[in-house]
């Protein structure tokens, strides 16, 4: 294989200033004009100064009648001064035009009409009551904005006030994306990805971030790996003048990445690499003096090179500051090792438990773009850290509006498809929460309980010697906590296997079969604690279940792999096998449940929740799912209650 | 004249909770789907389950070789296990799919090729290692988003992954603005506003919130202050769906003012009046089971009419979580004071001096937009207070980002038209500065400097006993600080006249005569002081000159109302008089300068500033406004030095 090598990597700021030097801003972006009513979030590029003065001349600023206060100086309360409409007072409206010699105006709650084109008042008025004096709010010719303003929509309304049809801008920049890559689909076609093919989504993540940053953003049809069909939509993209071309994906040194050998064809690489993680394999370049980006294939790490070096690079092109996203002070709920030599890039999902926010790192997989989707914020380890420990206090960068914080439920524990339908009840009610479910199983549930780090866990411990659900493992390891037991639901456990059963298996018996692959979930997990009870029934060790060392977190990936083929049978819920269209062995029936400390009992969001569980629509809605049942659902438990009542 | 009266004023929230109530939000606002990847910034109207898994099979998360991590467990360093290619090992790439029994990739910087189609690693894999497995990221039917997510960038990229080509989501609400009234001129005539005729703008601001909103928004030119046409219009609006209509003006209770009795017409109205200042007389009702909005004829009303009533109720409607602006402690420069019973809103200048955020209130006056387009903040005053002190700590609402607060250097004293020069090129630097300048003559700057409320003061106070300037005040008032005193300018003032002098003023004599009307500066402006001492030397009291006592606080006020017959004579700068194309009459020379508290000196935003005023460049830019001269330019002054050096 032919593989590139990486320049120098950069660190980010070093890598944001080389390609501010290699650019030429004033010859890059032009000026225009945009018309002032459609020039909302643009940039002027010069000063602005008013055409006409607002008001056009003094005005009454009030309804009633203008005069001269002089007239009506003698009138008091029972003294009243009478005056002739037309000759000493005007009948005017707000906005009008103050009469000649007239400087002031009295309202029409404090005239008297005497009916015969007379008037009378009984107050003195002062001069420049209720009038607005000319050039009151704009002066002609003074400044009304300086250059590089980004225009608000008040700012609109002053430019037309003070007559300005034209407002002179910094031109958008022209952004090109090229997606690029054999295996990847457009998704404009609607596509079925087959093996190794992949929907081809980072594109429009960028477009629309793009836009966001007021970019003229389009994007062409993905480009396959072939330097030639790159070249070719690199020169189309410079011929149409755009300022700043984007290639998704090829910015690494494999055999395949042709993004750096098609940049130095037509121009200049000036960074290949930034320290960073995700986001190490970025590209900036330049070409006939324009932009060229090589944004990394994966997504998260292509979220990180355009936020953190093209989005630094537009906003200083257009004239844009930069904004930093506010920080808040949060616990770590794990523990987050670094790379020394590498900035990293931990996206959080965050909660208010009681009076700390807590925050739990998502998984850093470049590739997952659900780590972005679910993150609330974004905390930087510096490149000299090696990393940071469970429970420390870091500095997160807000993703959503700090307010967003307090709505939402932190819920750590067990997964299950009902936590689903909560979420999304939840956020159909008139006050709507956001349900934040992490899946580490039950027993990681309660040690978040036991942390304080989230507001309810979600379980299903199953204990041998009692025959009970839950109560005796909270005994064991939260024995100083009070907290409330709420089923959720009785759910159906069994055997994940292929549509129709096509190997006959019947119970966990059969998992020791040689040609049977299995999928188990993860320590710790429930189910898992679930099937060792069973397989130890059965006389079985782990060591004759194939497969027994492959570990899925939830029952949703177990019935996939099920589903691939990737294994043939796993352990799960009905749910799962229901929702992918698999057949499903019953073993036993369990019991999951909320437990949820009792001091957030009178917490609005958990009364909510509660009130919401145990709503007949709700349980309808669990049933609908097949393989539960609700006579439970909403109910607190006790302990010894087993699956009765 | 015929008038309404105002239905019981409401408290804010009353307000919108009687809209709310009245309207059916599931019937109004109806779902629609749009393609996923133009839904950014869009609400989903329901759930959304992913239909593909990410990644949809094991795939190799690195470029390498695939293997099965059982065979490479024997490696060692000097003990290589030996692969071959097509049987063993196989060549990945990153997303490849895992070819068939494989469990882990090896990457390529750890392999090394024999050449003959076998490969040689010295380290054993673990199993899964640089493998994505399926679902990792999304796991077919699984939820993706609960209903009402505001889809963000990211989403997009979430939702292609997972198959989702369309989404579900609430339609934009249709917002028809109608902006009324005989006197209002349409700006998409590019019009010359007459005497008495303004320029309608405020349904382009209300454009541009409604837009920021997520508002699908329409805007028909103005239609005149006519039951007929307006009743016609609003029946359009409703003809053609629009949820929202709202009336620009004419929601008050004058003869000319008909929005209610249009709404009445045609259906019911819920609020004629709210009790907050501006804004009070908005009007909101309901016609046909869709909303009409009557938003107040002052832009500032108009404003808060709609970022305190309509916006939480448009929020509502389409699902949107209220946001509320990040508050801040700032110290008040001004009292206040407030009305009791209604909420008042008062816009304020903010900059960072020293440790403390100074808020200077700007202008109450309801028809100037440039108080919204110079304020940072917004500061309310409950119904129940009478108002705020000088000096108090106020809670300020950021209109802008936090940071951009530290960018603006306080400028409080003498107004110039070269301190707009500067707000200018300030703007302009590699590291922008805001200039925010506020107005209230040399005294007042003197007494922002003494309570720290500024970075900076420009003042011309003419000392008539040592002929000198500032300096004996800054003796007299400022004893006890250490201040520089920067030239800024020597500056001619003079008698600003109608163009060609067609009264023939020569001098302050003049002034006396009974045909001309003066136009005077307000109290402590240094042009006043100066008027004042020539007045004595020509042996003249105030009461020999006819508008003495009518004021304006700007040397381009003054120069309008010369422009526009208001007066016919003012005393003012030269540049004043030149901008509008009026004749001067010089009487003296003076020198503006910039005084700065020593401790500010090493301020970046001060140096900026100083070197900038030292440039050849800027001093041109003086020169060419005409009546400057800048020998003195840009010079630390001293005690006694008058105009020369």
């Amino acid at each position: 294989m032919k593989r590139n090598v990486y320049l120098q990597t950069q660190a980010i700021p070093v890598a944001v200033a080389l390609v501010r030097q290699a650019l030429d801003r004033d010859t890059l972006v032009q000026r225009e004009t945009v018309p002032s009513h459609q020039a909302l979030g643009r940039v002027l590029c010069a000063p602005v100064h008013a055409r006409y003065s607002a008001p056009t001349t003094h005005s009454a600023a009030m309804d009633g009648y203008a005069l001269r206060a002089a007239d009506s100086f003698a009138a008091r309360e029972g003294q009243p001064v009478i005056l002739e409409e037309g000759t000493s007072c005007f009948a005017v409206n707000t906005g009008h035009p103050l009469p000649e010699n007239c400087d002031a105006v009295v309202m029409i709650e404090h005239v008297q009409t005497l009916g015969d084109g007379r008037i009378s008042i009984e107050a003195p008025a002062f001069p420049w009551q209720h009038v607005r004096r000319i050039g009151e709010d704009i002066v002609a010719t003074e400044l009304l904005f300086p250059r590089n303003r980004v225009l608000s929509a008040y700012d609109i309304g002053a430019l037309l006030s003070g007559g300005i049809w034209e407002a002179p801008v910094w031109e958008s920049l022209r952004l090109r994306i090229i997606p690029t890559g054999n295996e990847v689909l457009d998704f404009t076609a609607k596509p079925d990805p087959g093996r190794g093919q992949v929907v081809e989504s980072n594109s429009q993540v960028l477009f629309a971030l793009a836009s966001q940053l007021g970019c003229a953003v389009s994007r062409v049809p993905p480009v396959p790996d072939d330097p030639v069909a790159l070249r070719a939509a690199l020169n189309k993209s410079l011929d149409e003048g755009m300022h700043i071309t984007v290639f998704c994906a090829g910015s690494s040194a494999g055999d395949k990445d042709f993004t750096r050998a098609v940049i130095e064809s037509e121009g200049k690489v000036l960074v290949h690499g930034i320290a960073a993680m995700p986001g190490k394999p970025t590209i900036a370049g330049i070409c006939r003096g324009r932009l060229v980006f090589g944004a990394p294939g994966y997504p998260v790490s292509s979220v990180v090179a355009f936020e953190e070096v093209m989005a630094p690079i537009i906003r200083w092109l257009t004239r844009r500051e930069e904004i930093h996203r506010p920080e808040l002070a949060m616990e770590l709920t794990r523990k987050v090792p670094s790379r020394l030599g590498m900035e990293e890039f931990v996206r959080l999902a965050v909660g208010r438990v009681g009076q700390k926010l807590v925050a739990t790192p998502l998984g850093r997989g470049a590739g997952n773009i659900t780590t972005l989707t679910r993150a609330q914020a974004v905390m930087r380890i510096p490149p000299e850290s090696e990393g940071v420990a469970e429970g420390a206090a870091v500095q997160g960068a807000l993703l959503c509006a700090p307010e967003e914080l307090d709505s939402i439920l932190v819920c750590v524990g067990s997964h299950d498809n009902v936590l689903d339908l909560l979420a999304d009840e939840l956020m159909g009610l008139d006050t709507p929460f956001r349900f934040v479910s992490t899946h580490v199983g039950s027993m990681g549930g309660i040690t978040a309980i036991r942390n304080s780090s989230c507001h309810l866990g979600g379980m299903h411990l199953f204990d041998a010697d009692t025959g009970d659900f839950n109560f005796p493992d909270l005994a064991k390891f939260l024995p100083e906590m009070e907290v409330a037991v709420v089923n959720l639901a009785i759910r159906h456990q069994g055997l994940i296997v292929q549509k129709g059963n096509p190997l006959g298996i019947q119970g966990v018996k059969d998992l020791g079969r040689k040609d049977v692959r299995f999928i188990n979930r993860q320590r710790g997990a429930g189910t898992r604690i679930l099937l060792d009870w069973h397989l130890k029934e059965a006389g079985m060790k782990p060591a004759d279940v194939a497969g027994y060392d492959k570990e899925e977190s939830t029952h949703m990936a177990v019935a996939v792999n099920v589903l691939t083929g990737a294994a043939q049978c796993g352990m799960g819920i009905f749910a799962a096998a229901h929702a992918l269209d698999l057949s499903f062995v019953p073993l036993a029936r369990e019991r999951y449940d909320l437990v949820i400390p009792r001091k957030f009992l009178d917490d609005p969001r958990i009364e909510a929740l509660l009130a919401l569980v145990q709503s007949r629509e709700f349980q309808a809605r669990i049933e609908a799912l097949g393989g539960y049942e609700t006579r439970l659902t909403g109910r607190h438990m006790s302990p010894g209650m087993a699956l009765g009542l």
